[in-house]
């Protein structure tokens, strides 16, 4: 391509400080270096951990370009890249595979050595990128940066992906879908014939429905104080529809009161750390299993005890549990197969003008997922 | 036998209130109604739940008999049971093992319905009792109170045990020994060549050292604040020894420097909340796994969500995960087989009528187990 080997001038959607709207900025992609790829993003979605960063993390990394559920094609490789060319397209993978480390080698774990999300649950925003604007570097974000029309990545987290795959869909599984799903497919490992309950309808909820009722759970409850978001749990799976504001009583209890005990599994698709809480207490004591899939990193999440004691796992997942270059291709698979559901989780189309708006409708809980056109494919 | 059928006067440690010592006393102890046995005490250990009750619980349910580590013999049974005959060896169920509930017939726990230990947290103390003493109603702690002579249980909390089995041994199989060697072994599943950690070095930590031993793992690091406890914690298979207190820093952040990143399983034997956010923060991303064996029911746990949405999983374990009724004789025949140890965690034998100079050992750290001699065999 023309570009190859040059900065390239691009729009993107900076975030100059905290709780402030994005400004679209031309700002210049750098080349590719060593294991990169410079991706031209086509679409990307907007998911909550992209709201987190900007008002609810207090972590102070600025300026930096939010964005990391997104789908492009690669427009140049770096030196030592094989397995990509130009045209290729591509999924950029919020946590990486290197196929070396332990973890990766491990059939255990999704969860790379390389991982740009640190322990300390803070480190989301990556010195080391391609960015500048206005003679500042700006920060990548999750190693990807979808809210741009170029973004240069490592190529562990870049997944190739089928040709046929429509880019304005699959974009979704870069995150939000395969982190429900994998959530309770391959974390929860539900089983069929189980009671389910998923907090949370957004597209992570509802795509932890789907997961449910894939594996074959018989009830699958869904948790929202959004009522608005039942009719749309229902289509995924979902038989039971809670909103705990409806509820005198605590929700674990509602739950325990439904089920004759509790659920076998549980899903907290929010991040919040009382509902967290809650999830784990509506499970069946014994062997229920509940998975946080929510994140903050504010608060501690807490109970008794004798919740564990009396025989409950508390687990979480990052991504599903995918191991990412791997698992996003055959989820990518599974759509074009019809296997599982991607375009009923799309409520908008925008572009990435409108990126303020498409954050406003989330927050709102006015969309599940809204898809912006980033570049013309 | 002579006594069959009727009230048996005999004497029993009663703690009339928290926070004092027990007091001998002549007891009467009525005889089984149905799907009970009487039960001659033979000899019973004193474990840390016992403490938990009488000086941390605040939990106001007195009189009671303490004591639920015990071995005895069948003195006489009531209507329907068939189990069980005079002169029978046995050793009393703190969790019972009915067979019928759903929880029975599930393999995936040994959480009886009909356990008495509430998912409060609080109720470990039974109304319905054959104990009086002085004109009063005297309550039964765990379903079992083996500081008595002779005490009633329904039959589905007692196992039969092997005829050659020592009971001033295998006593400490009714709680303790059962609890972490199983936490390893049954809830956290410890594999072998793993590394481990065991926190709190009581009866309990090391029957957990000793279960991490048996499954192979290559690496147990023994953690306690009371360094007398580690010359044992070496005849049971531990390889590295820590106190806290020789360390400025976190212990979480010592273990995870000494094994690269953290263990792959890590069981708290202590009982106290912020214990157990070490040993949860003492894993290894990825795949660690955190088992809470300790027992308390004041506090919280807690810890940030990052440390599950890492990988880790946190578990918990009621008397070792072994389904009573037909783990607990079967620990006794690997002891009998010497498969594994238990004479190595007695370090003192008494009488009932000294059973408060035990506890006071405890307290004080300055025992393993106290096998107490309750009636003569
Ligand atoms: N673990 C991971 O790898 C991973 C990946 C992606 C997203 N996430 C996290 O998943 C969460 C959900 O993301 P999303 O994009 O679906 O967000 P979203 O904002 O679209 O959906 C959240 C939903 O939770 C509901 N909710 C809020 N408070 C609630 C309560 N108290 N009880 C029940 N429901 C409540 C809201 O009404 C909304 O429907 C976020 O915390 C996000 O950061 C985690
Ligand atoms: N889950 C169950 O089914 C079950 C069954 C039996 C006992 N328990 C519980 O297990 C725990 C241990 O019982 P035990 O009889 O072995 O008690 P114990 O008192 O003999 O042993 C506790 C050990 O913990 C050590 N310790 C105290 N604070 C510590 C700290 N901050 N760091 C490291 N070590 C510390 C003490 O020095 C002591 O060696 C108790 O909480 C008891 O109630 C649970
Ligand atoms: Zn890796
Ligand atoms: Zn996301
Ligand atoms: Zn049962
Ligand atoms: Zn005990």
């Amino acid at each position: 391509m023309a570009t190859a080997g040059k900065v390239i001038k691009c729009k993107a959607a900076v975030a100059w400080e905290p709780n402030k709207p994005l400004v679209i900025e031309e700002i210049e992609v750098a080349p590719p270096q060593a294991n990169e790829v410079r991706i031209k993003i086509v679409a990307t979605g907007v998911c909550h951990s992209d709201l987190y960063h900007l008002f609810e993390s207090m972590n102070n990394a600025y300026p930096i370009v939010l964005g990391h559920e997104g789908a492009g094609i690669i427009e140049s490789v770096g030196p030592g890249v094989t397995e990509f060319q130009p045209g290729d397209k591509v999924i950029p993978l919020p946590v990486p595979q290197c196929r070396e480390c332990r973890f990766c080698k491990s059939p255990k774990t999704n969860q790379c050595e390389k991982a740009w999300v640190a322990d300390s649950g803070n480190v989301m925003a990556l010195e080391d990128s391609r960015f500048t604007c206005k003679g500042k570097k700006v920060l990548q974000f999750m190693g990807t940066s979808t809210f741009s029309e170029y973004t240069v990545l490592n190529q562990i987290a870049v997944a190739k992906i089928d040709p046929a795959a429509p880019l304005d869909k699959v974009c979704l599984l870069g995150c939000g879908i395969c982190t429900g799903y994998g959530a309770a497919v391959n974390t929860a490992k539900v089983e069929p014939g189980s009671t389910c309950a998923v907090f949370g309808l957004g597209a992570v909820g509802l795509a932890a429905v789907m997961g449910c009722y894939v594996a074959g759970a018989k009830r699958i409850i869904a948790v929202d104080i959004n009522p608005e978001k039942f009719e749309k749990a229902k289509v995924f799976g979902a038989t039971d529809f809670i909103n705990p504001k409806d509820h005198d009583k605590p929700i674990h209890e509602v739950l325990i009161e439904m089920t004759d005990g509790g659920v076998d599994f549980s899903l907290e698709c929010v991040g919040n750390v009382g509902v967290m809480r809650s999830a784990l207490e509506s499970c069946i004591k014994g062997w229920g299993v509940s998975v946080i899939v929510g994140f903050t990193n504010m608060d501690d999440f807490a109970a008794r005890p004798i919740q564990l004691i009396g025989g409950r796992t508390w687990k979480g997942s990052l991504v599903g549990g995918f191991k990412s270059k791997d698992g996003v291709p055959e989820m990518v698979k599974a759509y074009l197969n019809k296997k599982i559901k991607l375009d009923e989780f799309i409520t908008h189309n925008m572009t990435l003008a409108q990126v303020n708006d498409a954050i406003e409708l989330m927050k709102q809980g006015k969309c599940i997922r809204t898809v912006l056109s980033v570049s013309p494919q």
